[in-house]
């Protein structure tokens, strides 16, 4: 049997407790997991592409079969050109289901031999989005539920500039 | 029996028919209704703090038990530092369910001694948002069915400048 | 200040820790909240509703100002004559929000003295309805997470039968 | 019988396959269709209002009983001043549906005399969005599925300046 | 122009003043609407399908351009049958959303000659059903907002039997 | 590398092409897909389970790692006897999503160690649903759209009766 990768792909701005379930439970199911990091200029991240691979790479480290990456390019012709054909996206119970719908089919469009493939975190995180945790760290707020301490760390620096 | 303080917080950019609604059906349940206006400079909203608590004042002349304040911090900080336990939120039929969930049950995670019941305004008001009045009003539409005169003035004002 | 009074009609058809920490929670707002179990013949439910009173009654025992009755009339018709202008509903993440909005519209218009309020259960009893714990109940799984003890010995029980 | 005619007002920014169906479905039904394009400086879009016109000039050639023009007020204004009482809205699966009551309501608070009917494009088309097509066009994607050639060209030279 | 003239299909047990009002929207539109009573057996209607045409018919005296049938055929089969190519379908607010597109879609694989337009009821009819009707009906409700007084007092006759 | 293998659990009553479409899609991610027919008695059927699992080995027939049988226990106990941990869900774009989170949730906690994943299938059959071809198969709809032309023939004459 060959080896049964599968691609992460997100923004990560900041990588949350969230992310580090669903990572873990795409391990039960794939011999290597990538996480792969969009630059997304779009939408305007607040730490740097390099800054969000540190992160993820720090909230992995020990996880067998776990590896970090940037991208730079067309999601579907990255995932092709890394030989893989899974692609793995989190559904939050709320809210994330139609865009991620959507452009799950425009995705099939561009390249119908990649299969996107959902999966829940864990329900404590299922409302935990990197962009509401930016919101409630602009004030100062406890992030100790939603990231790992050294994250919250570099929010608190964030907001501090 | 102690008095029963609620808080309405929100950012009131402006205050509608659908807001007044609202307090007027909060004040039925509780024996003061604190309404406090969120600085959140993150949503650049139209008009200032200052004059989004001045309009709420006018818009609520004459309800017993109703104040009007603005706050500057994590939510839930304040409502815990004014101490009281119970944030009501309106629920409008389309649209913020979800935004709405996420929030509340971020908020609940930071201090989960506060409780946030959702109330619903008359249907009548349940699709009007601050949002859309500004939309049509930039237009120069009638806004007499969503907000009162004087707000429909200073909106005037602010899209002829 | 007098007494704050307010109704929590459903079925319960069991009892689940969901409504128990509904229940719960809205003793924190209200000085007496009155759990109605409504007959509901419509819904053929399981048990009948002096076992659903029962269990619930067992449930709260202890819980200083909560007290459970049945009902068998039309829901606003019930409240009005208690002199009670508060209902509490308890709003899952998932799959209630549509039909308790249309449910509490039609309510109000046929009293608009009751205010209708939305409360929501802790998330990790968010997705638990009476009707799947029943589902799964047919097949024997472990309850212990959804219902007390004596809730599941009662649901074996029925599905012995 | 007087002719029916309707107005089919929207951004497209750029016109896609979607537009283009519904404009063909819309024409089964009315004797005459009117695409309104909307200046919408409030989205920012891509390309000007006389290169969105252009675009869909061309992309409805020799389609008989419909034209394209700009307009540059309230919609309800503009319709009512053209003397019409149908808006025509395209409803995809996913991600419209609130929005788009939201919005009618809203005009029909403005103008009573005005109905709003909602069309479903081809299912192929249903999650298919002028926004989601301008974020993969930034990656140079293959875009023929969504939008006829010479729109490609166009969003590829635009996504080159 | 030849006549314009669509059909609006359903169960209508019973009719409602959302339906009613619909059909009056309609009849701006088109030049004759088509009301088209199915028999519904596997709903399990509370009145006949004769009850339920008399009940349109007495709602819809002297409406110019409407009338009233019922069939007993696959949708699609009967509109092609009549020589229409417009099927009119409510949009309430709530509930009705999903289903209605999975339906239409299906249609449409069965014939997609026949195109499906959506309309809304006035908002303040946005979430009055026929089922939630029938719910309240039984428990004895003032019915008088809902549906015409006739109607009331056949629902009150068909739950004292 | 150990063979990864999946369980796709259903009632298919009966068989559709976008179960088929799935089964497909589960194959290019898992060495071993095994579709599961649930007995499901409470959802009475209009096929028995061994004629639901012969629809569905007759559409399988020659797909390489696929598998068809019946189980009679708790889903989460089925697929841990089988010394699987993973469960294939479909998602279609409509209506499926609630349910199958309220019950993937349900199943998780259940059982932790088994990971629920979804799927979509093409967009083409993601409104499809065994519900309604029944529905629309009543009145002799043509089906060949939707379910192979063995299984038309089958509801063909099921609805004879």
């Amino acid at each position: 049997m060959a080896k049964k990768r599968a691609v992460y792909p997100g923004t990560f701005d900041p990588v949350t407790y969230g992310h580090i379930d669903l990572i873990n439970r795409a391990r039960k199911i794939f011999d290597e997991v990538i996480v792969a990091v969009a630059d997304n200029a779009v939408k305007n991240p607040l730490f740097t592409k390099d800054e969000r691979i540190d992160m993820l790479k720090q909230s992995t480290r020990g996880l067998k079969g776990v590896t970090v990456e940037g991208f730079d390019e067309l999601m579907v012709d990255y995932v092709q050109r890394k030989n893989i054909n899974v692609v793995i996206r989190g559904l939050r119970m709320l809210s994330d289901f139609e865009y991620e719908f959507q452009m799950a089919l425009t995705n099939r469009k561009l390249n119908d031999n990649i299969e996107i493939i959902f999966m829940m975190p864990k329900e404590s995180y299922s409302f935990v989005s990197s962009k509401l945790i930016k919101e409630v760290a602009l004030w100062g707020a406890n992030l100790s539920q939603f990231v790992p301490p050294f994250v919250e760390t570099k929010l608190r620096k964030a907001f501090k500039k």
